[in-house]
């Protein structure tokens, strides 16, 4: 029988989503898998992310999954579809919900978007929006220091802020309304990036309003679980699983058991 | 070739749920039903409102729509399930995209619900809630007044405001960190409730929701209009239409046609 919604990410940055699944959906189970060791995909070659996202898919369908979750917008942006196309249970990405929640949150039709260099360049939200609404304007922008920041744990050092500051200085002054928080690792740092752009400007989590689509196609093809039991999620790491551990313990808040698995990756990366 | 949303409500309060599809899907063209002449359906006994809802959703089908959003609590609660089995279109209600959006939104884990009395006694609410998150707490209420008052069009008066305080007076003093308008009817009383409710309690308007999610839906099924043109809608009414089209211009801030249906209501109702 599937069981079991498989989140993937370059790291760490698809915890946003799993925790957001895990307070949205409680009774869902989890197997998370997290490349660490060949983290940021951000500044990869689209061709490599799209292969290294094929191959943990593949990994990942040894658990039966009933749903496969893509939480990394770089890997989203150039391998969804190809995806869907292989496998016969749903998969999400996190690129559509993001732009159908900014969307629906912006008042003047004017949507900042952030992310890496690899989804910035991919054009994706530009694409996922317009195709929807195409009167939007839409202000892009990669911030490349961002994922290196939080893979490493550096989020509450005092440089941080100014790197967040300099980071995003193209996107003050602009008539943005919302702001699409376009890779899963963002969530980290939202508190800092919320002071940066002040309180005109609305925060879209990526990963928060995936969090919400993964209950609404779970619902509509049927696939809730029902069974009222706290469910034991699996947690697997390419890279260095103490660092993982350290990291995803303080954002789950909660003790969780990382499972190494670097000789599969490193065999078919 | 199927086209347009179909949607449909016991009146005028459904246009909450067309007016946020306008604003979040502008090329998608909606084909909208208002009972008014048997609105409201809210004190209605739920068999006859299942009897109501099937017979409008057969009408409806004659207009070869690509989906079908029942934009009625009411409605929704008593009929949704018969009606997915009816037909092979997405048939979209408005209780579930409410129940998902205050389980993202709540904090506290307190979850309030306003809705007529054919909602609240229902329980379907508290049922779509628990089937996610069975550890919520749900303080549920009938607001029996609110529809009759948009339904005439008098929401400015100022007895609106008191009447409304006096039907909320239960709520006061809870801890709801959230409240769901389990009515399509009440977001045109949302600035009303959000004064009485005060800012420590978030509303949750069901008719955005669903906007939010019927976009979800076709795009996961490959249903999205991509043909770049403002569409034309159509508007049908079972009651007065000099009255429905005197309130819908006015919610939806343009100017619309609206043909009488009587005749057909009157000779399936």
């Amino acid at each position: 029988m599937q069981q079991g919604i498989a989140i993937l990410d370059s790291g760490v940055g698809g915890l946003t989503v799993a925790k957001e699944v895990m307070r949205q959906l409680p009774l869902e189970k989890i197997i998370y898998f997290g490349d660490s060791l060949r983290a940021p995909y951000g500044p990869r070659p689209a061709d490599e992310v799209r292969k290294f996202t094929l191959q943990i898919v593949d990994y990942l369908l040894q658990f039966r999954p009933k749903m496969i979750v893509i939480a990394c917008n770089t890997a989203t942006a150039v391998a969804i579809e190809e995806i869907r196309n292989l496998v016969d249970i749903p998969v999400i990405g996190v690129i559509h919900p993001g732009a159908r929640a900014a969307i629906k949150t912006t008042r003047k039709g004017v949507v900042g978007v952030i992310g890496t260099e690899g989804t910035i360049l991919s054009g994706a939200y530009e694409k996922a929006l317009k195709s929807i609404s195409p009167d939007l304007e839409i202000i892009s922008l990669s911030c490349p220091r961002f994922v290196p920041l939080v893979e490493q744990g550096l989020i509450e050092l005092e440089d941080t802020y100014e790197t967040v500051k300099q980071s995003l200085e193209q996107l003050q002054h602009t008539s943005i309304d919302c702001l699409i928080l376009g890779c899963t690792h963002y969530p980290f740092l939202s508190s800092i990036i919320s002071d940066v752009m002040g309180p005109d400007v609305s925060l879209i989590s990526s990963a928060d309003e995936t969090a919400r689509e993964i209950s609404t196609i779970l619902y509509h093809r049927g696939l809730l679980e029902h069974k009222i039991h706290k469910p034991i999620h699996q947690f697997l790491c390419s890279g260095d699983p103490e660092l993982f551990k350290r990291i995803a313990e303080k954002w789950l808040n909660e003790e969780i058991k990382v499972n190494a698995v670097v000789w599969q990756v490193t065999q078919i990366g």
